[in-house]
């Protein structure tokens, strides 16, 4: 045959096969099958079954909305007998993965543009004009300076601003916080989650439960676990917090929603599992800038048609919503073949392992050696020595 | 030599190769080609060519913005002729990756504290005082009871409260939607798309998009599926869903951008792909706390200084931004050996198969197996045999 | 023995290992080393070095508060002198993850509910009520068309609408921005960072940051890279941005925090990397649509009770927080045994490419073949030629 013809003949029409040295050694054996056997139960039983790596993870599309109820009645000097609903009290009034909830304020009321003092500390306290720069602000400050030194109070004076008058005062933070009713106050939490890869999609509220039941239940890992209304003061105290004290500064709760599930088995099995935890650190050595505050103002015009506001120092509660990345999963052919081949990979260990037991720490290795490597004399000096013989 | 210097010159100076058994059969080899062929395919074919098995993905930023546009006039007892723009119908103003448009709403003008009766149900109905508990409130209260039972209206008395009064009536929902206009309206989205790792930057209002074209156009699957402006009762037709039933309770509609890049290829590529779903479901078995909405207020001050509100319940529409995470893709070496290695360890398999068969099934197994194995018995057994034969 | 009580004991009792031929030449066993010492140092050096390929990535739950601080005074003939601060340019006032800050406006004073004419443009100009058309109304339209054409101002005549008048001019976008003082405002980023799989928590407001500093610090990447208050000019300019130029039309900027952690080493070693970028591109060819700006409104009600408004298009910076997923890293067994195994099956390339070399192409390819390859012919002609020979 032709070259060509030969090579494509042997390509297609010949098998080959390593040849291979059996040892009959029962040592030797068992070890072989021990260090085959560890490391296919790590494959089988770690990789497949423990992190299930057959499956294919998909990433989620979800939407959460969310809804407080509940009101809480205040009585200051300042703002009289006041009832607070959630309208007043979540603030500013949705957002996307976050809900805002009023636990504590500082109000100034009927602020108007105009001039006035500045609030005392070491950078305003003045005692002539000369220590105040006209035109100058500060990071800090209420408002742009006039340059001139007055009267903050019959004690001390500051240097006059230009500003929303009268200046906020938020030296002493209200305690116990001015909502502290808010611990009663309850959120619905409505998940829907979308998994694209899979076309599978599902809500927290589940198929069984009825509106009777969402109208009066309330959220318990023992016995309400998929009641999708939680207590405000339940899950900060689940998380391991106290509400009360939370509530003065402010800070930040997250609420997880772990969809774990294995789409591999029927949906009624994929269900949603709450967590809770306070997302700020609360470090007790590191109290620098503690808590969540933000300012905000509601606007009027008075009967003369100029504007006045309330600025409101909100301590808040956000209360931020996560999906655990545990996504779903479901088999795919991928990850499964990319995880057998490293497993059949790592099954060569085993042989390596053993010939070098058998072939440098036994005490029959030149015997073993012999059986197994054939020698092969470089050529010229093989043909020497084969001329040699002769 | 010594040991050393000869473990290291049999080190770098051997060369070990396994000693190959090469079996001359038709049917053998035809069927060891088979096997690695469909190997090959699957390798080259699913995990190369499919799935791109050798490009890195990298996760995007991207940052979304959206603008509304569009009017609509309504004519109620409450409100009179009024005409509704964007400032007063998406509430609030501007978020991150989400837009409310309120299409429905139940106003109670004209609230101020004080105390009035609460809204008749089966725990606020009462008969006499008894009925009521002073300071008592509930998850569903418009405010604290005051503990006197009077009338809300000429046939029904229920508990009197201290809140916003007069207190909203949300027992029925308007139908058609207040705001059924909205279907008209129209949704500007710009979205900027950034890849860090390839830094490769894009937006969807493409390159080649005129000033003009911008002005006029509307989204079209087919016609102008690059005009970044959608229309409200067109987006949900095509998500497979009735904008005026939709409209009424409200519910969460999802735009998905998917920028499947391929950036081994020419930036132009990368172009946006848009889709839209329902992402609440609304399956009609269940229909347990359906659609979205949430109240927010308008807060005044009337000439005597006395503050006032307007309590809005908005059923809204949160338009939800996505892009679906199958991100850019780039050439990179790791996934590519990572497979390519799986790819050669799977190849082993072919081998075992034929071995199997060749071994175990064939008619000549024993003779193939006198070939490829060569029987090396214990050390000691060996020994004796040998003295033996001596 | 039984057939299957030999079939153990061969399984248990046997180990096979490949028989090997060991050539013994320089030339062959260098080139061996050398191949394998390169794929070596590419999964050592590449693979664990550089990408980690040892260590699992966890996916973060993460939470940024932010606060902004500063003041501006502007002058102009319709507002007159006034003070600006956090609670009027900060609309609205919080969100997730973004924070909208406004640096230019078009204010509309004092909007009622009427009729009026409509802003000239070439769809809405016109000389008598022919050209109107009753009750119609266009994607750009303040209102809806009674029908009549009216007199805008002395020069031009548009149809009338029933709308919020008077009707917004946003024909001229204020420059330089009317809070062009922006640029000295400041903004306090706290971050705190949860990652649930390592249960390790920090937050990027340092251990031994005091409160004294935090009062004052300002950040530079080279004297202050660890102070989370950034003034908003700096940080424009070190993403290449002018901001004079940013604050007229608005646009969007990024913010991320890196927290690129290896936590096989000590916490403290987990520090947050700030960097910044603009996000909306402002490629100098492509100007359609530039900025950012949307419309919001500020209500009102007069001393008759009637609804007043102030609408405002505000030109507006939303500064984006995004977190690069580099996340932290820790060792862990699966992602390193992938790897391993990958590596190993790679390593078996060294072994084809030498025999390549060796058998096809060195001057003793026949011997070396007579030496590796143990030839094995089909049964029936091996028989045949047995009984020839005989």
């Amino acid at each position: 045959m032709t070259g060509c013809g030969a090579s494509l003949s042997s390509f297609f029409f010949e098998y080959d096969t390593p040849r291979i040295v059996l040892i009959r050694s029962r040592k030797v054996g068992l070890m072989n099958r021990a260090v085959q056997l560890l490391i296919l139960a790590y494959v089988i039983g770690w990789v497949f079954v423990w992190e299930k790596g057959y499956q294919e993870v998909d990433s989620v599309v979800s939407s959460i909305t969310t809804k407080m109820k509940g009101v809480a009645l205040t009585n200051t000097s300042d703002l009289g007998l006041r009832l607070w609903d959630v309208a007043d009290y979540v603030v500013p009034a949705q957002q996307e993965n976050a809900l805002f909830i009023m636990t504590n304020m500082i109000a100034t009321l009927n602020q108007r543009q105009g001039t006035c003092a500045e609030l005392p500390d070491a950078k305003t306290v003045c005692k002539s004009d000369d220590d105040c720069d006209h035109g100058s602000t500060d990071v800090h400050s209420s408002g742009i300076s006039t340059g001139r030194c007055i009267n903050y109070n019959t004690h001390v004076k500051t240097c006059e601003v230009i500003a929303w008058c009268p200046v906020e005062n938020d030296t002493y933070v209200p305690r116990p916080a001015f909502l502290k009713a808010a611990e009663n106050f309850t959120l619905l939490v409505k998940n829907h989650i979308w998994y694209p890869k899979f076309n599978f999609t599902k809500r927290n509220i589940l198929p069984n439960t009825s509106a009777t039941y969402l109208k009066s239940c309330i959220y318990d890992a023992k016995t309400d676990p998929f009641c999708p209304i939680f207590q405000l003061g339940k899950i900060m105290k689940s998380a391991g917090q106290n509400f009360q004290e939370m509530a003065v500064e402010g800070g930040i709760m997250g609420i997880q929603i772990n969809w774990d599930c294995n789409l591999d088995r029927a949906s009624s099995h994929c269900l949603p599992k709450y967590s809770f935890r306070r997302l700020d650190n609360q470090d007790s050595d590191h109290t620098v800038s503690p808590g969540y505050n933000f300012r905000f103002a509601k606007y009027y015009k008075d009967a003369n048609g100029t504007e006045t506001r309330t600025l409101i120092k909100a301590y808040r509660h956000p209360l931020r919503h996560h999906r655990l990345r545990k996504g779903p999963r479901k088999f795919d052919i991928i990850p499964t073949m990319i995880n057998v081949g490293s497993g059949l990979a790592l099954l060569g260990v085993a042989t390596v392992l053993c010939d070098i037991i058998v072939l440098y720490f036994m005490k029959k290795k030149f015997y073993y050696r012999e059986k197994k490597y054939k020698y092969v004399e470089d050529y010229d000096q093989g043909l020497n020595e084969a001329l040699r013989t002769e």
